[in-house]
């Protein structure tokens, strides 16, 4: 055994003789860029050598080393193989330096599946009857080239950057770009489609784009996607496919003319979606997702080329990676929660929603995951609300309800046109706490009231349906409370009926993780006021933000994570709530407003 | 040790007892049916079990007998394995029964690379979380299926037929297919394209086409497409690439018109080509292969989707096999047909040669192959001559100069309207014959010639120029005699600079081989009358029409032949003819018309 000495950090490991420096680090929590994943060929790992004996300097290391640093004693982890006791420093490398804005990010190794290297090609010469392929495969030691490689190459000397996608070649570009590594991370939710440009060499986050998913021209949900391929079958598929690749398309267009980037530079897109988007991401039939038994066409993570699927935004050889789902409705999106919740790996008993259209839920009770999914419909979101509207400028997001008057906190500080999600969700736990609503959901009577109560005012009765008036434009009807008062019931029984079944209680728990880049816009007091989560987790509510996309960002440059996420997907089971036990009654408890 | 005897061919095998009946009988040079490689899913290796112990028979034999071959004791032989001695009779099976039309074709057996197989697909269930693609995956001992495949899937259950190509997963079919698996054999020359559409169950040619190649319009021949394509960087590839395969396209199309089947049932298409040909139909850049040091982009047999350069005549996951090359100038056509003539397994001294544009020698020295390519020039062809023309109605293809008048051959029978390539030699042949022209190329003066000789009469001079007259319309000029003479030497020289570089004697040699399209309409005399061929060779001279066809017919129905032809290929060294000694002497010697 031998001692790794770190005095800087007060740490020694004691580790077997043999092994890379990369490795032990690494093995060892220590943080050392590596995107080439330890290949010799990105010259990023590296570390100062302070004392004790090391194999001299190579030819390989000094490629990536200035005379400075050479004689500062720095290395390449990824090169040597200490024998005896050594002191090391490490370079600071800010972890998840800069990486993406916005979200709870995990730890993790930068070990991405695109790199690059450089090789050196001469012209093919008379009387060798060498031909230019085999040029390039003695070199890289491959049987072949693709003939993808081989077409869109001019016979030419000199150097060449290889791609590679993991252990194989993805393509060949002239001259030395090793510098230029770019790829995306994209969440493709059934209302919006958020990418992200990554440089894969550092993980940073280099610009992004949101935009409105272009198939809600097809249908506002995932449902009616489906409806829509049912009805369209020779073409539907293609039509939605086409949609969101043309979205996709123009948000890197964008993106890269920002950047002044050519779109050559970028390698690989990696999604994370709800399984209907990516079924039809792929072009493969969905329509099997929509009907019993619910079964997927597919599960696993794919790999394709992008130009597969008219995605055209990237280099000619680039590659799209899609995360693994677990059902129809535990998506890729979940598996990335999940992931980014790090559920597989908690000592404790953590449940993770997604709260949207659909709110799916994982539960893991000390590593072990279970899950479900419950049809809140769109009442959250500000849709099938009377004065329901997206969340946009104009937009009703908080409120409070006083006894004098109604504060309200517009989208844009503009005039209140409407209500978004937060703002229909704010109004029914104000008017639950001054009881303007009661616990089975009904707006009080106004005889019921003393005639000065202040909450007369707000009160309208017409044709003798009673509403709330917000201002003189707004209104929230009987009906729009009943909207939420059966996401809040499909939403909580879901909640109630997981922990059940795994035999908890809901004090048991000992975290509640929200995400989806709808839940980050309800607060606590909303979430726990309405009833939606049970008020027992009001103190253990904690927000990660889009993990879907998160997820993406890590299959993109950690293909650790992404062999972790593979893993997760086959870990969660799967409870259909519909034929769980008792349910029935506990979604019509769940419908009280619990004040 | 046991035996295995058949008593009908008075023949008895000694073998180890444990490997399959059928492997036995293929190793001892007997030939029985065996399309789908002895993977028990054909059942066509029928052999008669005559007396002796063999296993009882098992159902997977079963699914393939009818009850009355059962009792006439009909078993497969690749599902058998003898463990003492049998006697057995083979199935009579016409060997190589109604293959190609046309041309030699030596022994082989049938085990092509595409092969089906049929499983049976329940639909997933409620509950159980199994994707549509795992029941695939799970039958077929597949990790996942290509996205190719599962894009065309619709979920339902039932019977579906597995397309292997190899040990790779092709595609699914609906329902029991495995009676149906075509493929096409394809010669593509520089002026034609010929197709074959094949039973690759049985090897049975069914129909075939042959077109003029499209990409005439841009070039005559190799070196004027390969300059196009300099002149159009940017599209002529591809507007080369195009031309071919819409030819390819619209041949397959009548051919399934014809025979009144669907596309979708061929599988592979399988080519044999010049190096320029087969560059430009992948799409690889050509230019190389026109200027020194005449590299080419690979050498290599290829195997890709036939979508992927727009062949849209097959099944959508058709794939196209080129065969492998030596050098620029010695393509996939040539080494089919060294592997047709069987050059590489010959105890002789075999000259193969296929005369055209360009003459490709082969010489094989008991088994030991040198090349060369000689730019004979198009006039063998009928093209640079004053009254040439292709070989199509109105050609002259054939005649004789009597002392009274000239006969001619003329193809179609109708009125002559000019010379085709073996019409110019032809004629060029009798005037050597007859002393109209000296060995020098000259034609003889009129006043050297008695003023009542009958050649007077044939004996043209215009302006000082002479000339001779075929009829009233058609006569042969001085420079067409010349631009045959320069083709005749540069193959004559090419054939003898061979012979002498691997240390041999002409007449050392035991055969000589002609192929081509082209060279089978040469009749001996007209080759060897000519001075073309020496006449040393001339009772050596055996013809074996298109053997380019031929390989491209070999390598789709037998997988050991496209092994053997992938080897052949790098057993092939390449003599570069201008840089040998003494060529320029030779070239001018070989020039004289030995009369």
């Amino acid at each position: 055994m031998i001692n790794i000495n770190i005095p800087r950090k007060n740490k020694t490991i004691t580790t077997e003789a043999g092994d890379k420096l990369l490795k032990i680090l690494i093995d060892n929590g220590e943080f050392v860029e590596g995107p080439c994943g330890g290949r010799g060929s990105c010259g990023r790992c590296k570390i100062k050598h302070i004392s004790g004996y090391l194999p001299l300097i190579t030819e390989d290391e000094k490629r990536f080393l200035s005379e400075e640093e050479i004689n500062n004693g720095i290395r390449l982890a990824c090169l040597i193989s200490p024998t005896s006791d050594i002191q090391i420093d490490i370079i600071d490398q800010e972890k998840n330096h800069k990486v993406l804005t916005g979200g709870f990010i995990p730890e993790f190794n930068i070990n991405p599946s695109i790199w690059k290297k450089v090789i050196s090609i001469d012209k093919p010469t008379l009387g060798i009857s060498t031909t230019y392929e085999d040029l390039f495969t003695n070199i890289l030691g491959l049987e072949e080239l693709d003939l993808n490689v081989l077409k869109n190459l001019k016979m030419q000397s000199g150097q060449f950057t290889v791609v590679y996608d993991g252990d194989k070649l993805m393509g060949l570009e002239y001259g030395n770009t090793t510098n230029e590594i770019y790829g995306v991370a994209v969440d493709i939710g059934t209302t919006t489609v958020v990418a992200s440009l990554i440089n894969i060499n550092t993980g940073e986050e280099i610009d992004s784009e949101a935009e409105i998913n272009a198939q809600k021209n097809f249908g506002q949900d995932v449902l009616t996607r489906i409806t829509y391929v049912v009805e369209n079958r020779e073409q539907g598929t293609l039509e939605l496919q086409k949609a969101i690749v043309n979205s996709l398309n123009k948000m890197l267009n964008r993106i890269c003319e920002r950047q002044n980037l050519s779109k050559d530079r970028i390698y690989e897109m990696s999604i994370a979606a709800n399984s209907t988007m990516i079924h039809i991401l792929l072009g493969v039939e969905s329509i099997s997702l929509g009907k019993s038994p619910y079964a997927q066409m597919f599960s696993k993570a794919k790999n394709i080329m992008a130009r597969e699927i008219g995605l055209d935004s990237m280099s000619s050889f680039a590659r799209i990676s899609t995360l693994p789902s677990v059902s129809s409705y535990i998506g890729a999106d979940i598996v990335a929660g999940a992931f980014v919740a790090g559920l597989h790996k908690t000592d404790k008993r953590v449940l993770f929603i997604d709260i949207g259209t659909n709110g799916e839920i994982v539960l893991s009770d000390r590593g072990k995951l279970v899950s479900c999914s419950c049809a809140a419909g769109p009442a959250l979101e500000g849709m099938n609300i009377s004065s329901g509207m997206r969340a946009s400028d104009g937009a009703i997001e908080e409120m409070g309800i006083g006894e004098n008057e109604i504060t309200l906190q517009v989208i844009g500080n503009t005039k209140p046109i409407g209500l978004c999600g937060s703002g229909i969700l704010a109004a029914v736990r104000e008017m639950l706490a001054c009881g303007l609503v009661n616990e089975r959901g009904n707006i009080v009577k106004p005889d019921s009231l003393e005639s000065d109560d202040f909450r007369q005012k707000y009160l309208i009765v017409e044709n003798k349906k009673r509403s709330i008036k917000i201002n003189k434009d707004i209104r929230i009807t009987q009906g729009d409370i009943r909207q939420v008062q059966l996401a809040k019931s499909a939403i909580l029984s879901g909640f109630v009926a997981l922990v059940n079944y795994v035999g908890l209680e809901l004090t048991d728990l000992d975290e509640v993780i929200v995400a989806g880049q709808f839940g980050a816009h309800l607060p606590v007091e909303s979430l726990v006021g309405t009833g939606i989560l049970p008020k027992d987790v009001e103190k253990k509510i904690r927000y990660i933000g889009n993990s879907s996309k998160t997820g993406a960002y890590l299959s993109l440059i950690s293909l650790d994570s992404r062999k972790e996420m593979n893993n997760l997907s086959k870990q969660i089971d799967y409870m259909e709530l519909s034929v769980s036990e008792g349910y029935e009654r506990l979604f019509v408890e769940s419908s009280r407003f619990k004040i």
